[in-house]
């Protein structure tokens, strides 16, 4: 499709659950597109997909693709972004790239817009988007940095299945219905499909997400830790994760432990930094059973943050529970915000 | 059943979920049962159970089915406890009860054999069989503790739907099959069946175990910090604790972060002593993607314990992951191993 006036955009990896997401989120937020450029692997090349009532065929992805483009939307795997994302920005575009590829490359700003938009104005050409699970965790802990300062960081992630792309939803489905119908199955996706093992991930939790590194910790555990202290700008800032991956499809939880500097906080000053906060929805009243769960996060942009609690014997020590849908604010919502922000801030004209 | 030698127990609850798992371990443990008594509400009476290749018929539970009974588990609810466990105690029996009646009362022994057995001299007749929750993870951390000291445990719970009851089993697996077909379905029984509001638990994580209390902590959790503290006989320890059900039905799993006392403590000194511990089966091998889920603790009495980390700030602190099966080790064969410390320590004649 072609305007007359507007950006030309592309998105690489365009059919993947990410890049759906990432079309339908252009669409909604009205971002000025003029163009829209959809690209994929040569076997997802064909494929149709309407954007504002017009049908746009998706093209396999090369150098050549880029010609013009100035904005473009990566989410097809961290090699693609290797290969292709400096291809395009040597033509010109703006990449914002939602694979680990660059995410702790010195020269790539790592970027969710509530806590560090200014990085933005540093590019050189490509912008990170963070992993999913560290998005919502330091969006909620952001407001409460600003106001209390931040020294310490313990999150259990319960992340969703839909993280792990469309073949792990597809097989929790699966194998929900053969455990249920009494029949065998053999687990062939999950906890991570180019690992040697895979386990049932229906009706169990499995504590792996991504490869294990040297240290014990896994890639994702890893990509938690490293992000948050970039993104927050806190190279000291202690924090460790405990990531695991539930029978869930869409919406990440998490359970976090902070300690913070200022002393003689209330549980109440925090839930006013939080109401007040951007993209942040306070869902908090234990009286009322209210508070937030996968479930209610799917479809929603925001992060909702809930089960705020004191510390019983730390005076600086709180505990917050943290969900949002992974695919959104995790991944299209947050690669098109930064994408706003870029044009807001002047950066993309 | 009556044989000329053994004791005579009584299991009160036999027909629910716990109270059949208490007489299936009895059995496969050859404790010394000479007569069996099995008591239960009057809807449930009349239910036959075979024991040791006889029937049982289940009976109404009244204060009179405890005359001439010398042991007692009971898991049939706080209020059936704190009416008929002082009348099993006045006819001479001793009682394990698992519920949460009796557990905070001073002169109640809370005990996992594996952590406090020699607390059981102190029983005035009712002896507390401590929440399932508790008790896995008590296992895990009691060998760290004797070696290194431990002044720190904050867990985040993954527990299972059976925690809640054979209703709570049936939710779970109805909402999946409706949603799986696409079917409309209304929850009534979790989180909590005496709680105003029900939630989804199918494909879902929901915060809440148990009503909450007015600073903002569930029962659940603060279950886990106050009878933590009593096992372990230490009352300033810190504990802090969130509490998830997840849509698992069996095997509670647990992300336990821990501050000990010794410095230059290496995860290796960890693994020896849990290797060495009774009742705990390490299974933590990341090279081989070996750690505990609960779809493999279903059926087994152990601890298991895997993903041991060291932090990678804080030089005493580490990370680990703690599963068993809720309904063995977090409540029937906890309470027959008690019965069976009683008869080894002499109590039990």
């Amino acid at each position: 499709m072609e305007n007359q006036t507007g950006l030309h955009v592309a998105v690489v990896g365009a059919t993947g659950a990410v890049g759906q997401q990432m079309v339908k989120t252009l669409e909604e937020r009205n971002f000025p597109v003029g163009k829209l450029t959809l690209l994929s692997s040569k076997r997802s090349a064909g494929t149709v997909v309407t954007f504002n009532g017009e049908e746009v065929t998706v093209q396999e992805a090369t150098p050549e693709s880029f010609e013009g483009v100035q904005l473009a939307l990566f989410s097809a795997g961290g090699s693609i972004s290797k290969q292709l994302a400096p291809e395009a920005v040597k033509r010109g575009a703006i990449v914002v790239d939602n694979t680990s590829a660059y995410r702790m490359d010195p020269n790539v700003p790592l970027v969710v817009p509530e806590v560090n938009e200014k990085d933005l104005h540093e590019h050189q050409g490509i912008i990170a988007n963070p992993n999913c699970s560290t998005i919502q965790m330091v969006a909620a802990l952001e407001p409460i940095r600003e106001a209390l300062g931040l020294t310490k960081v313990v999150v259990s992630t319960y992340q969703a299945v839909s993280g792990a792309g469309a073949k792990a939803i597809n097989e929790m489905k699966e194998q929900s219905k053969a455990i249920l119908e009494g029949k065998e199955f053999t687990p062939e996706v999950l906890p991570v499909s180019g690992d040697e093992k895979h386990y049932q991930i229906a009706f169990n939790a499995i504590p792996q997400i991504d490869k294990f590194e040297e240290n014990g910790y896994t890639f994702e555990e890893m990509k938690m830790i490293n992000e948050t202290k970039k993104i927050m700008g806190m190279p000291n800032l202690e924090v460790a994760a405990t990531c695991v991956r539930l029978p869930v499809e869409t919406g990440h939880s998490e359970s976090v432990y902070i300690e913070v500097e200022k002393s003689g906080t209330s549980v109440e000053e925090i839930k006013e930094l939080l109401v007040n906060a951007p993209g942040i929805v306070l869902e908090d009243n234990p009286s009322e059973q209210i508070y937030p769960m996968p479930a209610h996060a799917v479809g929603k942009k925001e992060v909702f943050v809930g089960r705020i609690r004191k510390d019983l014997d730390r005076e600086n020590a709180f505990h917050l529970w943290v969900v949002s849908d992974n695919l959104l604010k995790g991944a299209a919502w947050n690669s098109v915000q930064i994408s706003e922000s870029l044009l807001k801030l002047g950066i993309l004209k």
